[in-house]
């Protein structure tokens, strides 16, 4: 199967297109405008042009290679449709319209079939039921949905079950200034599942971090091998703790499957998990951006005890530890600071000063601490310590966080050149706690190799003996 | 004791006020420029004029009657400058420093004299070891952090334990365009605690709606209390689930005490509680500003599944139902979309569509229904349903609440109109969720009184058997 086609298409049909605005097969064309390949709009009952393009009555006309079909036609005629994308020869195709499994028996038949033409003919079809994809860096967007062919290029791959799910991560991206590498939402799966898809963007030069958004799947066991195998770092937001079981396979034909099971696997692959769209976007940033973790102590520094006891709370609640800090770092401490407020970790300097670099300094050099998060509320006498962390950046291959607030106007230069250090901030509590907790539970899960392909034979054998590798 | 002293002064001394930019007693004396009342630079070493006022060598020397002193002295100096103040006839006063009751046998010591003196003269004492407040409303800030002055009116009162956490929210509602009644920061409680400053702000035109940041303290029983009685609704964040007992004694002198017992005495007062900072504000705002729920029940429709599972999983979870719909009310909806994907609750329409609206409004008016969440994603052809809404909000009394996203761009005049409209607007469905859950919780501990005094006395038997009175 060339899952190249889907993604990386020169030519493309849309069959189904329409000049009636409101018409998916019409938005697919309008939003196909930064493609620089060929597009080719395809309907039989259609003559004349639409966006500078000439209608095709059908697949089998045209007489160039086609590599994607983007299919907006209505359920009853996908399958015949796919059938004659098939004898054009051309290998992928995105399937737009719901009413296939996740619709009874009726649209069982009719994702049977289009998965019997596209397994015959190695065919890569994401969907039915899907929005589709965008891979920003190429200006291709494969999606009806108005607006994401605004979001810029970044190093984070969306794959989520749910397109509207993608949709959401991607808007957020756009919203944040980041942008994304690729978005696919899967839908229904016919053959383009999350195994090929982890696959295929692992190889991709403009992703550096993988996120999964999961329902529900009957490939569990591959979903977890492709994820481990990856070099790129992957997490995965699994849906439905709760019981949403009829709504779920209402939706895309899966049920959300054993909750806690799906944990276990994860757990045991070495793939961490969040619990919210905004966790698993701020942790692909952050881990794809800057150094990973090898392990899952954090050392935290605050100029304000309050929110460092939020931190240090929550933290220790989601799978992060705070080691003691050697001797030596807090003598090193005390030393800058004779007579601070709590000199163990978290470090509490009581309110920002000019040392306040240095102790970050001295608690991240220490060989406990695998993260570093920095609580600082700007003070504008002050400023945040961008000098120090310059130094620091260069000497010390580890993750450190910001949590900073203030009047946007006077801080906002202080950020920006934090951030172009490497270094990410974020502007609550939680929310700096819950993206380095990830970077902690990533840390612990690479189990000290720092980074890169974290699978290891022993955690195949866990999951055996566990009964996840036939039951997710 | 007059609290009115406090928050409401006509005149001001800052008692170590300093001419060094980098000293507390200078940054008070700035953040003051908005202040209307008089303005006492006290300082018994300095000469002369600071920023267009005269140093006073003491208060006894001052002639008006002054209202509140702002004490910007090291520890050391504080108990005589307070038995000073006391003696100058001054009603209330802000304790800056730290060196406190958190802070050792010494501190301990100092803070007795502090709250004995407070207590013979019934002076208002908030902190010591705290930030400070500010009343934007008055322009009134008492704070020596830089730029909190900005932080515009808003209808939300934050009573923190931390002052750093109180200016970690007050710069977040700055972010967030919302603003702030009131910021206080309780740091060590001399004679101003939870009780007071709940009471107070209760009775303060300008605010809807008071949350509380709380560690521990040894007044939880008048803290629930004080709560319960209020007609302004009260939300409260209690932190240190996790074992963050030395640090934290170390920051206002209280341990967190039992986290477990503290949420049970919320619960039994009727206080909803939340487990963010973002929850916290979100929450205040939504219950601030419309209409109170009378339920715990949650009416969703969603245009895309993928956001909708994620949205009812996360309500389910976290205190809210979602309720079986009327017969009626799923015949309506038949009718307004035949062969729609899934018309329980949630009511999924596969899509946005024209009729979206009329699913919203038949979903809202089911008198199953306390509180309602829409999800839609923006797409351009349609827009959102603002119309509908408008006449929407004319006839149910219910909180709506929609998580909708878009490119910025194109969808936020539809956005700004719905906020208009009353209708909260979230761009994240955890972070609609997450409010719809505080309402729906708020809804059950209201138990169908539909909003104000939600107190009853059966909720203070239950708290008297488990013990809760005595110990939290």
């Amino acid at each position: 199967m060339n899952v190249g086609s889907l993604f990386q298409p020169t030519s493309i049909a849309v069959v189904g297109a329409s000049r009636s605005p409101e018409k998916i097969g019409h938005q697919v064309l309008v939003n196909l405008g930064a493609f620089d390949g060929t597009v080719y709009p395809v309907n039989p009952s259609a003559e004349g042009e639409i966006l500078g393009r000439e209608f095709v009555g059908s697949t089998a006309e045209i007489d160039d290679d086609v590599d994607l079909a983007l299919v907006a036609v209505p359920a009853p005629v996908v399958p015949d449709v796919i059938e004659e994308c098939a004898a054009a020869g051309i290998d992928a195709a995105v399937i737009y319209a719901g009413g296939f499994a996740e619709a009874g028996p009726e649209g069982e038949d009719r994702q049977n079939q289009i998965v019997e033409t596209a397994t015959d003919h190695e065919m890569a079809v994401l969907g039915p039921n899907t929005s589709g994809f965008v891979i920003p860096g190429d200006g291709l967007c494969g999606s009806f949905a108005s607006g994401v062919e605004e979001v810029p290029a970044g190093g984070t791959c969306v794959i989520a079950q749910s397109g509207g799910v993608a949709h959401s991560l991607a808007f957020q991206t756009l919203r944040e200034g980041r942008g994304l590498s690729a978005m696919v939402g899967l839908g229904n799966r016919a053959t383009v599942g999350f195994p090929e898809a982890i696959a295929h963007f692992d190889d991709h030069e403009g992703t550096d971090a993988i996120v999964l958004h999961v329902e529900g799947t009957d490939r569990g066991r591959e979903l977890l091998e492709a994820s481990r195998t990856a070099d790129t770092p992957v997490i995965a937001y699994k849906v439905g703790e709760s019981d949403v079981g009829a709504f779920a396979e209402s939706h895309t034909g899966a049920l959300t499957g054993d909750h806690e099971l799906y944990l276990a696997g994860f757990q045991q692959y070495g793939i961490p998990t969040v619990e919210s769209t905004q966790e698993l976007l701020d942790g692909a940033a952050v881990l794809g951006d800057g150094p990973r973790p090898s392990g899952p102590n954090v050392g935290v520094i605050t100029a304000q005890a309050g929110p460092g006891i939020i931190i240090a709370d929550r933290i220790q609640r989601s799978g992060g530890r705070l080691p003691e800090l050697a001797d030596a770092t807090s003598e090193e401490i005390a030393a800058i600071l004779p007579g601070i407020t709590y000199a163990e970790n978290p470090v509490d300097t009581g309110r920002p000063m000019p040392e306040f670099g240095d102790v970050v300094a001295a608690v991240a050099e220490d060989d406990a601490v695998d993260v570093v998060l920095v609580n600082e509320l700007y003070e504008e006498a002050l400023g945040l310590p961008v000098d120090r962390m310059r130094s620091l950046v260069e000497t010390v291959e580890k993750p450190i966080v910001f949590a900073t607030d203030g009047p946007p106007a006077d801080f906002e230069a202080d950020v920006a050149a934090l951030r172009d250090l490497g270094i990410p901030v974020f502007h609550s509590p939680e929310r700096a706690a819950d993206v380095v907790s990830l970077l902690a539970r990533y840390g612990a899960l690479a189990g000290g190799s720092g980074g890169g392909r974290r699978g290891t034979e022993t955690n195949d054998e866990t999951a055996e003996s566990t009964g996840v590798s036939t039951d997710v």
